[in-house]
């Protein structure tokens, strides 16, 4: 079985707030205790808000918050009306490059961290040394898709695991190899994580039990598909 | 906190065998006893092998699998090499039109569901005579992403829930209110649910508890993205 507890008790994270001991003290009082196996998953926006990668929108609201995608985009795949579908420096495409204004103050916006797995990785150092207990960290955001409809948290953000298990070589139940069975997990882990985090509730974190996944040196930049290997661009 | 059981005891499905028995035993045999609020997900695998929706391979193996994959597809968007991204006759874009070669008999091959709403909602009706509760039900597929690595289960049949999650005109921690926020819920949970079933193991089915999803009427093809609607074809 696999369990999913969103935290409570993580306050409003601010710049140079200390992430790990907010998301510690979301543990005591969800009344967990890590154990090995857990995963930890955080909404990019408390990371990026402890990091301060947040923007004042400087005179007419939306011409700055326009200025900014522009600013944070390395380069744009499409554009319609105000929505623009950008590549971000981490090599992610997703809308507005990934900068937002929602559960952020008015007049400012967030964007995404500078490295996240990085961040990530930094996270999971202070939560070892906090805990005693080595959990693998997974920062999200929110990214819409081609082809479907709606929204599905992703890993932006990696540490202590591999990102995509690679299947291949093993064998299905008639003995036939799995050729090409490679699972996004960092994403199905974003993803099942959201359905207890929510997206207007201060519930940033998640701790994920039960996975059975062993400890990897992943990064979410892992998943990205470069261009050339993209029929899609 | 959100619970996903994999089933445990559910035997080899073929043409006409009662899934929805199967799934009840497995049920029994993991320890569970459905509750309200409980959501049922099974891959398509089991739907399409219990409805007959197989094919035998004739002749050469590869080329009659090529062009099966033809026949499925009503729409092909891309090849490369031997890979087809293909329109199904459901709205779906996704690998070799959905046509699938692994856990399945040599030399057979396993097509999409006909109808995987009414297929979900056929199991749904099942479940609830045999277990007296009325649990939605997600029938997912593995597909594959533009602009990232790694597949992702994804809802491709739905009944009894809302297949996305629309909190438009609800509002964040700060008052601003979300306008863009529609979460692919059906996907989300299908990834999940991923996390547990595994892709080589006989759990083609697995419950999720503690969702507090509502009773909905949507379907999977709510999620399809028409081409008009939609940048990247």
């Amino acid at each position: 079985m696999i369990e999913i507890h969103p935290l409570s008790g993580i306050p409003e994270i601010n710049k140079g707030d200390d992430l790990a001991a907010a998301i510690t003290a979301g543990l005591a009082a969800t009344g967990l205790v890590p154990r090995e196996g857990d995963v930890l998953v955080v909404t990019h926006k408390v990371v990026s808000k402890a990091e301060g990668a947040t923007a004042v929108l400087v005179g007419e609201e939306n011409a700055a918050y326009r200025a900014l995608v522009e600013e944070e985009a390395v380069e744009i795949l499409r554009r319609r009306g105000d929505l623009v579908i950008a590549k971000t420096r981490h090599g992610f495409i997703c809308a507005n490059a990934g900068v937002d204004r929602s559960n952020t103050a008015p007049g400012t916006a967030v964007l995404l961290p500078r490295d996240p797995d990085r961040s990530a990785h930094s996270l999971r150092l202070s939560l070892l040394q906090a805990t005693g207990v080595d959990m693998p960290v997974i920062i999200t955001d929110t990214f819409g898709r081609a082809w479907r409809k709606g929204l599905c948290d992703v890993a932006i953000g990696l540490s202590g695991l591999e990102a995509i298990a690679d299947l291949r070589g093993t064998f299905d139940d008639f003995g036939r190899e799995l050729k090409v069975t490679e699972v996004a997990v960092a994403d199905e882990i974003a993803a099942a994580a959201d359905l207890a985090m929510g997206k207007a509730t201060a519930m940033p974190a998640a701790l994920v039990r039960g996975l059975g996944l062993p400890i990897g040196n992943g990064r979410a930049t892992d998943l990205v598909r470069e261009a050339p290997g993209d029929l899609f661009r």
